[in-house]
């Protein structure tokens, strides 16, 4: 398909909702975000006052883009956010609790058809229809940035489950009665590693537990993050690098687990612990091979998202509103 | 539906392919097994001898039934079966070697339509079709026996994945660096700790470095099994009732794990194992709750299958072909 655009070909909407912060935009076809913007989640601490600003916003770029009537669609991803019902339900990070109709609200104020999901479902989507997906009919997404969220997609499908919470793989256990999830209460999830927290404690508890030398001897803990790490171990700092083979380590026993559960063609791996390159990368790999039964080795490709990371989060929701068009 | 069968209503053969027998039967559409019979699978060290041989015996039951022309279909259960192929794939139990185009044997020999899957994939069809599974469009099916078998169902269908070998949770890795599985290589997978052979490892271990007493230390080592242990836990046999909840508490991780993969509605477990009731039941319900996120705890029932475990396998084997036809 060539990325052309004719002025008759319909677009798509994609809302991000964040806990910090909104990010939307117009999308065509083949997944260019023709006008963006964004605004704050956390100022509205009504969700109604959200709606309305949202839809102030949004509709400038509706307007760019040629009016309502070139607009398929809305598709929105948010913390929690349920398919089937169309609500947020006890998101942790947003400033509105309990269930909220996000859907139905939104479709009354814009007068469009949305379809809501979590942001990892999103981003499933997203590279189905624009990304490294595409033509792929089992594969899974997983996002590691400051949690680890999944989207499932088998039988070319995303899986939603029973109840629309499907994909949490996040949350399953890789070492029973090991590191405490402190949002959650469990113990040795993949998020309590995978994830820029994760990254960060174990970064800390190396630093503690070991005399192995490093930069990151110098940096206050309360500084030491991800992102430090990572260029720490880019740089070649021993101790830095260890911290990826170990999070690599628990990495690829939750991709063999994932991969022995629904066999897909390909894991995608998207945000900011990807970073690390092949210094998380190879680990994860060696890892998931050495814990996968003979029928699955070798031929599950693990892949790097390349999609804009500043577009990622809208092309995810974006996509939504083509699948169920 | 009323569990009538008119004389014109179309009938299924269901063929399971065991490494020592191989049971098949004709079975109407609610789930009655009209006519069954047995072979055996070791004493065909050639695949095309055990084809004549199936055909022979079956062809009976087939005649009894009413004639070929009543027959819909043949779905056939095997260790390493391959839906997409029909194919059966190094198996490791089986007398052939490599890969064998097992439904296309059958289907030249019959001149009926076949379809193929592992052994664990058609009991959740089995489910579906008759059993515990009615009505659900999401659940996982669990066969706790020698081994661990799984079969899942998302959307309505099957988990094939990929490559047609999806639902490999028996050799998912629930405890990294635990016990050695023997036949894969693998340390801490399920089917290491929650399969007959894992009860009779655990029972062994406990006997050996515990001091409990038990009815059990009276056994020689090499008479051990799993029905044995069930049956001392039954009678209250301390030692005993320990080694099933620490299965319990291994299952229970693996269960959590696998509902925040898929959300499914129910988990329906089969075999041996589900003979010591709630002794293992208890514990591996309240594990998975324990390591179950908030929003999946409470919802996921634990289901013991109730179909006939005589009858089981060639109503999963022939559940496939009304699914296909």
């Amino acid at each position: 398909m060539a990325a052309s655009q004719s002025v008759l070909d319909p677009l798509a909407i994609g809302i991000d909702i964040g806990g910090t912060g909104t990010k939307f935009g117009i999308v065509d076809h083949v997944g260019n975000v023709l006008f963006s913007g964004d605004m704050s989640t956390k100022k509205n601490p009504q969700v109604e006052a959200f709606i309305d600003n949202l839809y102030t916003n949004v509709k400038v770029l509706i307007d760019k883009a040629g009016g309502i009537g070139r607009i398929k669609g809305i598709g929105v991803g948010a913390p929690n956010g349920n398919f089937y019902t169309g609500t947020v339900e006890y998101a942790p990070n947003l400033p509105w609790k309990g269930v909220i109709p996000l859907a139905k609200m939104i479709e009354d104020k814009f007068k469009l058809r949305v379809t809501l999901t979590n942001d990892a479902n999103a981003a499933a989507e997203g590279e189905m229809i624009y990304g490294a997906a595409q033509g792929m009919k089992d594969f899974i997404m997983i996002t590691l940035g400051t949690g680890v969220g999944s989207g499932i997609v088998a039988n070319g499908k995303l899986i939603y489950g029973h109840d629309g919470f499907a994909g949490e793989l996040g949350h399953t256990i890789v070492l029973p009665d090991g590191r405490l999830h402190a949002g959650t209460g469990k113990k040795g999830s993949l998020e309590s590693y995978a994830s820029a927290t994760g990254v960060r404690l174990t970064t800390l508890e190396m630093l503690k537990n070991t005399t192995t030398p490093s930069s990151l001897r110098k940096v206050p803990p309360d500084q030491i993050d991800s992102k430090k790490v990572s260029e720490a171990a880019i740089a070649g700092d021993e101790l830095a690098k260890e911290v990826y083979t170990f999070t690599g380590r628990i990495l690829g026993i939750a991709l063999a687990n994932a991969v022995m559960f629904s066999s897909p063609e390909a894991i995608i791996l998207f945000g900011g612990l990807t970073k690390a390159g092949e210094l998380i990368l190879k680990p994860t790999r060696e890892n998931m091979e050495a814990n996968l039964i003979q029928i699955f080795q070798n031929k599950v490709k693990i892949l790097v998202s390349h999609l804009k990371e500043s577009d990622a989060a809208i092309l995810g929701a974006s996509a939504l509103a083509w699948e169920t068009a």
